[in-house]
């Protein structure tokens, strides 16, 4: 079978990680006899200033005649950073309405963290992907009047908590089979308690699976002081984004954490993503972590239904990371991504 | 000198953190010849059950008769949550125009952490208090319809901006002159871009203190990558919530976060409450940390200009906590709230 991967690097480190992932995923799919067929698209800060847009205005269907993306990262200083966010992440998530994104966070062995106690930690947060307070709705009255008044609407649909809502307790399910809810509803009226609301309806179909509700402050403490008391998070796009960042803490930070973007039982190509932006101050100087990037991988061949190919990455990340020699500046090493590269595929091949 | 002290008991672990705090803050003050004078209200949970409210219609007039307020906590499973949240906490911090919480943390010797290499961790996060996220505004549409659609809408005014801002920018001219602004400004378009520009005018005024801007989701690991990094942090209600509880975990948890609702340069009474809740599941057993209690009290004599007095209880704190024998069940000891009490009093008969 051939795996139909579109590819956007992007800027900063976007490319040096896609560099060290595709031959990776490749080689993996070919132990099993199976192909990589990449497409690769210039989006981002360098077509914002040649072209004026960081992707085309066909960019969604595009993408739709592959299989899957793998996105590097965009950003760069001299461009606005609204052209990027809004004019291709956001902007192509929203439009292909990628409903989830799943961010899964687990400790490898042999990779030091900031935080005591992590080892066995593996947890995922499912965040509402395509609205919340990430719908750009909103406006500031008396604008320089010298009494600006900032508002900023968020959108919570039944429909799109729900959609999240099942997937996370599917994927509770297959799991521990505990779900933790995170809202804000003791300060938030509305939004947080339909998401309650809801969460709860949903769950009455999943009876095996428990679910319990947190707010959103007492989370963040218990993200770091007892990790391991959580499995699946589900919670809203804003709170997703926070907790995701902090959640990758216990890894050993950014460099480690991968996500997905995805539509649930849809023939809609996810995005792959490494959490991590594109870091231009280390760009360029092939310092980078790629593991990010690589598990982002691992998660788009899952997907695909290649989950001995997915398998075949995690392994060899994991036993690469298993010595220092093969860490990262992040992680306190100092090996090159092309390091990380070769140690992966060398343990891939010694598999 | 009196300090007249209205005292909010409230629900829970409330009023045993609170009756291990006021003596303290009586012997601090009595040791320069000055005097507590306390008066106690009975708001809270169990009032709302009694009288169908959580405080009285003029509670802010009651208050106000008074020099600070020291409140313990709300919250009890037979009560809705609003009628403490919205009829008490958050109420009284917005009629009282409380513009700006406090939220300082730092890490005493001999106070076991989750977190590594906490040593020297002193912070302070300046939290808008009174509007964004929190200003109850909003709505559902199409309810119950099965098409709901939760509605949230935040307020961000330049007054409350600046008000928050200033506080914030002499705090750190008086500290390490580092101040950093969190804000959400890649995927928020309105508030969080109107705290930036506001934010960047009133640094102006203030040309020796540096301005850095982060965004939350990058902050949430820092705090915990690079705590020492950070001095005076600047964020909005919702973000100041979040990062506090989180901030927490690197003095040891929710029973060492302090806190001060305050409207500077104000004759009005501030409210000087611990970050923790009433705790029901530890409640009644005499086994609360009232370490947060304590410090806000400190805060609390800091601010009516009782700087030695408050000194005085930060030292004996300091001083008792580097016995673990002193430490309560959430820092992994097994002293009671009494034995704190005891041996911080003894502490400060020793200095
Ligand atoms: C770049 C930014 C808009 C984005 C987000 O907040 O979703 C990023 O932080 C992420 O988590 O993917
Ligand atoms: C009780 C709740 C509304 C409150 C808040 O979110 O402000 C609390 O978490 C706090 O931090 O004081």
């Amino acid at each position: 079978k051939v795996v139909r991967l579109a590819v956007i690097p992007g800027d900063g480190i976007g490319p040096e990680v896609v560099a060290a992932t595709v031959p990776t995923l490749r080689a993996a799919l070919e132990a099993d006899g199976d192909r990589l067929d990449v497409t690769s698209f210039d989006w981002g800060g360098e077509r914002f200033l040649r072209q004026g847009a960081a992707m085309p205005a066909d960019a969604a269907d595009l993408v739709k005649r592959t299989d899957a993306v793998l996105f590097g990262a965009v950003g760069r200083p001299d461009v606005p950073e609204h052209e990027l966010i809004w004019g291709l992440i956001i902007g192509l998530r929203q439009q292909l309405d990628l409903a989830v994104n799943l961010r899964p966070v687990r400790a490898f062995p042999g990779v030091p963290t900031k935080v005591r106690d992590t080892d066995g930690v593996d947890l995922v947060i499912v965040r509402e992907n395509t609205e919340g307070e990430y719908v750009g709705a909103g406006g500031v009255a008396h604008a320089g009047s010298g009494h600006d008044l900032g508002i900023e609407v968020a959108v919570h649909s039944r429909r799109a908590i729900e959609r999240a809502a099942h997937h996370a307790f599917a994927l509770a399910g297959r799991r521990s089979g505990r779900l933790c809810l995170v809202t804000k509803s003791n300060a938030m009226r509305y939004g947080y308690p339909l998401w309650d609301r809801v969460v709860r309806e949903v769950g009455e179909r999943y009876p095996l699976v428990q679910l319990e509700t947190v707010l959103v402050d007492a989370m963040a403490a218990r993200m770091i002081q007892a990790p391991r008391s959580l499995d699946v998070l589900l919670t809203s796009n804003l709170f997703g984004d926070i907790l995701s960042d902090l959640a990758a803490v216990l890894a050993g930070g950014m460099g480690m954490a991968p996500s997905a973007n995805v539509l649930p039982g849809a023939d809609v190509p996810g995005i792959y993503e490494p959490v991590h932006g594109s870091a231009p101050d280390i760009a360029g100087k092939g310092m980078a972590n790629p593991v990010a990037c690589m598990l982002s991988g691992a998660m788009l061949l899952d997907d695909l239904g290649h989950t001995g190919a997915a398998r075949r990455v995690r392994d060899a990340v994991a036993g690469a990371l298993r010595d220092t020699r093969h860490h990262t500046a992040d992680l306190g090493g100092n090996a090159t991504t092309a390091d990380v590269a070769s140690a992966v595929q060398h343990a891939m091949e010694g598999q």
